[in-house]
């Protein structure tokens, strides 16, 4: 494919991301695989919740309608039962099955036949799991831009960093996905005249993660909440990322650069860094 | 495996779920998979950002180490280069590839081979996307519990229910997946006397979503922030329950029992029900 075809010369085709369970393993590993066929496009559809025959009879209508429709359909699936995921194969579509091939290999390395009860996605139901999410969001709203410093003994990691550089979603996906206790605090110009780390944190300097980001997107994110302020200022962004980077290194705390990074790449980063991971 | 063997007599084998990203996926996935083999002790090892073959190589020793301790590896991957996968099969341990088969899978299915350079899990750099997120984020923060009717004719999702039905990690988890503006908005004692919605949401009532939880759950979430209160008797969180529940049916808002799901579930079927998927 010519990568100078305009858009609507490019072929397009319906894929179908089906699960049933909530679709979103199927979504993000079938986006990652199409992500390296840039010369295509590709009509997207997620479909949870297909566990009966009868729910996948109905999908395959859909699909049978999109091939109809000339967009020559693609099925990625997840299904944990194998003949639900079979009705699928009736469909006028090629189907990547996502899970089932898996669960032949690991049956041959284990040995043994899979239990078809037990395979579930997220562990649905258990309280101890849920609770210690709930209660680390919960910690994260309440010590989101220092806030508070009740109970800061307590977080695994504290993110500092000058006002937009990506604490806030760094710290809610920490906790969502971790159950981690997530704390971050702004870098502003008061804490510039000490040496040290700002005094709230100081104490737990070993949990303290530094971000830090270019001057011309810390610039670009800073007008969006201010326009033409000096807080959105290029010179102001420059100086503030210049301290805190200093900053860091001075007191020893590890930093990443948030420009390049995705929430889930700056979160993985920390847990190795700080050693968090189980 | 007879189920009654106690703990200690099962098999521990150690699983290494290795990535070139962030290893979210692999992980996902691969406990997806083990969930199928109740009869095994897994010990697990997320190992990101191996996308060289110098990395790939210090993993095989980790590998060969867990091997000679006698935990007999297993490896799942998520590797986009297929070399430095390779190298991975150096090491004593069966590898479960969960991305490279597919891709073939997928060349065939789209007559062309797949571009190398860019497969990427996650949209690094995009800078709309990455503020879509950082907006939702921070919307949801200022919108949780009903604190602010700032911009709620904005909210694609106001989430209802009584306290601790887990309004706020699903609202969270709304926000950081799919970049949705989530509102929520506790249901109190002084929300009953009347037959509507709140006062604050009634408007968008097609945006409203409620919360359910079984009574004896809601009761044990309670005593958890408040132990022997009122608040935390199964009589209150009957009562309370009952008139949301009613409240839910009289106003035709859509809800779902908490009790049984995981907030990737909850989100699922939320989406889904007001039809907020791409």
């Amino acid at each position: 494919m010519h990568p100078a075809l305009s858009d609507h010369a490019r072929p397009k085709r319906a894929v179908f991301f089906i699960s049933d369970s909530t679709g979103i393993t199927a979504e993000t590993l079938g986006n990652a695989l199409l992500a390296n066929f840039p010369g295509f496009r590709f009509e997207r559809h997620t479909i949870p919740f297909i566990d009966t025959a009868e729910a996948a009879t109905a999908v395959v209508q859909t699909i049978t309608a999109a091939d109809a429709a000339g967009l020559a359909p693609i099925v990625f699936s997840t299904m944990k039962n194998a003949a639900v995921g079979r009705v699928l194969d009736t469909a006028p579509a090629p189907r990547i099955d996502l899970l089932g091939g898996h669960l032949t290999e690991l049956e041959q390395t284990l040995g043994t036949t899979a239990s078809e009860q037990l395979g579930q996605f997220h562990t649905v139901g258990d309280t101890e799991a849920y609770f210690a999410r709930m209660r680390a969001v919960e910690y994260a709203i309440e010590h989101d831009d220092g806030q508070s410093s009740r109970a800061l003994e307590f977080a695994d990691v504290i993110i500092i960093a000058p006002s937009r550089c990506g604490k806030t979603p760094t710290t809610m996906y920490l906790a969502l996905q971790y159950g981690l206790l997530v704390a971050n605090y702004p870098l502003t110009d008061e804490d510039f005249p000490t040496d040290g780390l700002p005094r709230l944190v100081a104490p737990y300097a070993d949990r303290c993660y530094g971000l830090t980001t270019t001057p011309l997107r810390l610039s670009q994110v800073r007008h969006e909440r201010r326009p033409d302020s000096r807080y959105a200022s290029l010179a102001q962004c420059t100086l503030e990322l210049r301290r805190a980077e200093e900053l860091y290194r001075r007191t020893r705390v590890p930093f990443l650069n948030s420009s390049t990074k995705s929430v889930e790449e700056m979160s993985a980063i920390i847990l190795q860094t700080l050693k968090l991971r189980a």
